[in-house]
């Protein structure tokens, strides 16, 4: 968090239906609704966030994403990375206060990828969902399906990772915490898992031609027993699976990959590695890909390379 | 254990080279070698099994399995049973005492669908492996690789399940546990989960059209944390997996699949179905076939087919 | 099951209050009402078992269990079983079918630790709560609370253990799976672990100056996670705690112990060691209690000492 | 980490037989020597972290702590630190470089619970143990014993944890994650929980009379099964148990308490919540100590209030 960038705080993804997205992001996954607004979307949480939302869902014609947020320590970290991105070049846009419901300005731009990311400092803290902050119980008893902890993170694919890595490590302070590379003599990134605190990747970039595309947004939950259980609830919804439950070679996470009804990727996972800024980036080399996507199976299952747009 | 068949005593499973075969049965999955014979067979146990061995490994130019022994609570139960067996028409054979190390004689007979069983109620009982029958500490601390609890079951493939089963249920005391039924009128048969005790199934058997084939053996972990420990080290151990971890809809064993470097493949799985002889038969329907044997993918992989005779 | 005695069928608890009772056992531990009758009695099941119930309530003035009943394979089997009692000298009596509902006639009869044992071969099927027969899902989503399993067993405290395992094992056909005996000479047993099947206890009793005492009615979980979790919701409902979560050195379980609101003490556990006829006791020596009880405290809490009577 | 500070780096803990004291450190819990000095000091590393060592073990007449060291992330935050101690009025002293193995220099100071603190910047990097930093296997196959995953903090008791706490956070950047306060009109700080980064806590104090006391060092376990484990492992290797397997209410950790042969306490964990800057202490009142510290149990064990000094 050198310059105060603490974890990804919204995503808002574009849903076909927005009651069959419901079912998806709520009943199966847990995530709880917690606003809608004018234009239609809808805010969630996962139960153990303190923000209001962490998830905004918005009908459209086309799936994908939207935006990612990232939340800043305070409103003056939010100035010195506002002008830091400046300096570096990027064209900033400010939207306005509550554009997001009871969020404060967000400071919008777009990476050489062609993802378009926010970063903002003030948004309403509703606290903990079901539990008390004052002698807390462990977990709420009245969560759904499978109870995702918080949203963790995002895949994205799309061209020049190099640059977008660049920017977010350069500009933003974030540390390159495991990574892919080519076979070519300048070991050229081809994936970027970038952390901003102490988790394996609080955003991640796989190198892909066309821009802007969405692979999938991520959930935490405790462990590979609720892994389990997520897998049988994706069979008893007869929701399509991807892949899981495996392990990633690539920040060790315990995993499953599934689909929203809008063809929207989705993975729950527990567990993985942790990062400090003194740590090497750990390194998969290309021809390992299989291995370090998937460790169990080494190979890259073909609905792997499908992303929204 | 209506006529006093207690479990799958063991396995000889045909493999091409005996210390590639070790290297898989023992170090990866943690089996312990407790003898070996003038013949070049190999006599292993899990850690759980009080009788000497459980699996007899044996070096020959095609992989498959050679023949299943069901232990008998009683040599006059094993009388009985053989008695059992040459009323029903079944040609039984005695295999001579000490043929395999330190068991009794062997009463042998092929079964519809082609595979070789054997009854037999002496062998060598030496006690779990590594913890004492006194004050027993709860697990070995010097287990290799996966630790595998106990040699748990086969499962095979060839013609005449409907018969085959018949045979275990009238003249052995076993029980259909679950099954998968044809969408025809007759509901026919075909595949068969029989239990001789309180397991899901003590031998399993697919309808196919080749004799004698071997689909697996298996073997049985304590939690799906192990399950998981065991992919990780198929990983490790460049061992070709087949599928997993996953759920079998079947039975609802935590599983995974994968190959010994003969090409048999081994399942080690976790938790389960429990039967008692009031039990009707779960059925599966042969339209769910896919989520009957993998409950996550809900698709049979084409992997699923291959078997070793 | 040598002379067809499958398994713990019920237990009949008595409770001080029903409605603080039901609390405990359907809110709290997940057992599903099935039934009542006009004696005021409830009739509780768990998931997983096919007979409509397996747990009564009888409110009255004191804590205890009244009865324990076994299930036998079949009405044959139960008029043997009524020969074997007589003929070694026990006083059986008859209960009229439908005096519990919608079971059977009952042989009923009283061991020498002062406990009232039944028999009984039928009772009505009401399959699985929550899944169904054919293609079933892997578990029920609706489940309250810990979702135990099923019932599993019970643990008496009474005189004449020695003389109670006996008539446990010659007559009912139950081995004695695992053991406590004294330090004498005669290796006196203390405590006995019987089973009828592949448990390592169908039933257990613990040697005791006053008659008819009840320690615990336990119930299946199918794993340490669930242990975790049953802990957790222990303290959220300010349930009271015994011990635990822990291990036992006897049996292996993954278990905890907590108190009904009468006083009547409650295991939930997951795992254990599994029993086969031609295994020899498992033995724990007095001396070595506290560990054979408690594997990791390796010393009994004084309240494992109260029982309701 | 606002001022730079990443984590507990080392923790120098006093043992009163060093062959001993390996046993339990080394073969029980499955930290690796990787070094030895002339003053009989041993260096010890949990597998997951990059440093040369994290723990260090002085051979001394009475067990307890010397001094517990943070990482900072370079030598140019070690001396901003440096000056804002000493412009809050603390005196620092420095300590050379090598003065422990492969470490830079070291910035000391003691704390009002008069514990001895230090912070450093560079420490010998040798990698994770056992595996490659280039395509890494998930975990390494060699550890022994419990096998833990890194060094994670350190309970300590002592008197005035106010202003200790509130060192911490002014002048090192640290949050309060959570906290127990007292029932008087103040709401007296008595408990604080302290963290640097993303975890509930990095180091955490309970107020007490004695100053400098040593409740105990913790180590990072992946999952509940490992906690189960190391709880086994304990009771094989006859080692005194505190309490456990358990969970805190405060942090939410999954946890077991055990005792180094000098007496020093011992935890390994798994899970637990997670904090960021923005999170509002979670808070505890002292009337709900007992349920704060083990969750399950709702009292504290008279152990608990034993210490090392």
């Amino acid at each position: 968090m050198k310059y105060g960038v603490m974890r990804p705080g919204h995503v808002q993804i574009r849903v076909l239906d927005m009651a069959d997205a419901l079912k998806h992001y709520c009943d199966l996954m847990g995530l709880i609704e917690t606003g809608r607004d004018d234009q239609g979307r809808v805010y969630l949480k996962a139960w153990s966030e303190v923000d209001k939302y962490s998830v905004v869902l918005r009908e459209a014609d086309a799936a994908g994403v939207d935006f990612i947020g990232f939340k800043v320590v305070s409103e003056e970290m939010l100035d010195l990375l506002q002008g830091r991105l400046v300096e570096y070049g990027v064209e900033v846009n400010e939207v306005a206060a509550n554009d997001l419901q009871d969020c404060g300005r967000r400071i919008r731009f777009v990476v050489p990828t062609g993802h378009t990311f926010e970063l903002f400092a003030t948004k309403e803290q509703t606290g903990k969902w079901g539990i008390s902050n004052v002698n807390p119980e462990a977990w709420p008893r009245d969560l759904k399906g499978m109870g995702v902890v918080r949203f963790d993170h995002c895949l994205l694919y799309g061209p020049d990772v190099p640059a977008t890595a660049k920017l977010f490590q350069q500009v933003l302070g974030f540390d390159m915490a495991e990574q892919v590379i080519a076979p070519d003599e300048d070991k050229t990134l081809i994936a970027a898992f970038l952390s901003c605190g102490m988790k394996a990747h609080d955003i991640a970039f796989i190198e892909s031609p066309e821009s802007g595309q969405f692979h999938h947004s991520s959930y935490y939950l405790e462990t590979w027993e609720d892994v389990l259980r997520a897998a049988d609830l994706i069979s008893m919804t007869d929701t399509p699976i991807d892949i899981g439950p495996t392990r990633h070679g690539l920040t060790n996470g315990r995993t499953i990959y599934f689909f929203d009804p809008s063809g929207n990727r989705t993975e729950v996972f527990a567990n993985g590695n942790y990062h400090y800024p003194d740590h090497e980036p750990i390194t998969w080399t290309a021809d390992q890909l299989g291995k370090a996507i998937f460790y169990h199976d080494r190979v890259l299952n073909e609905r792997f390379l499908t992303v929204t747009t």
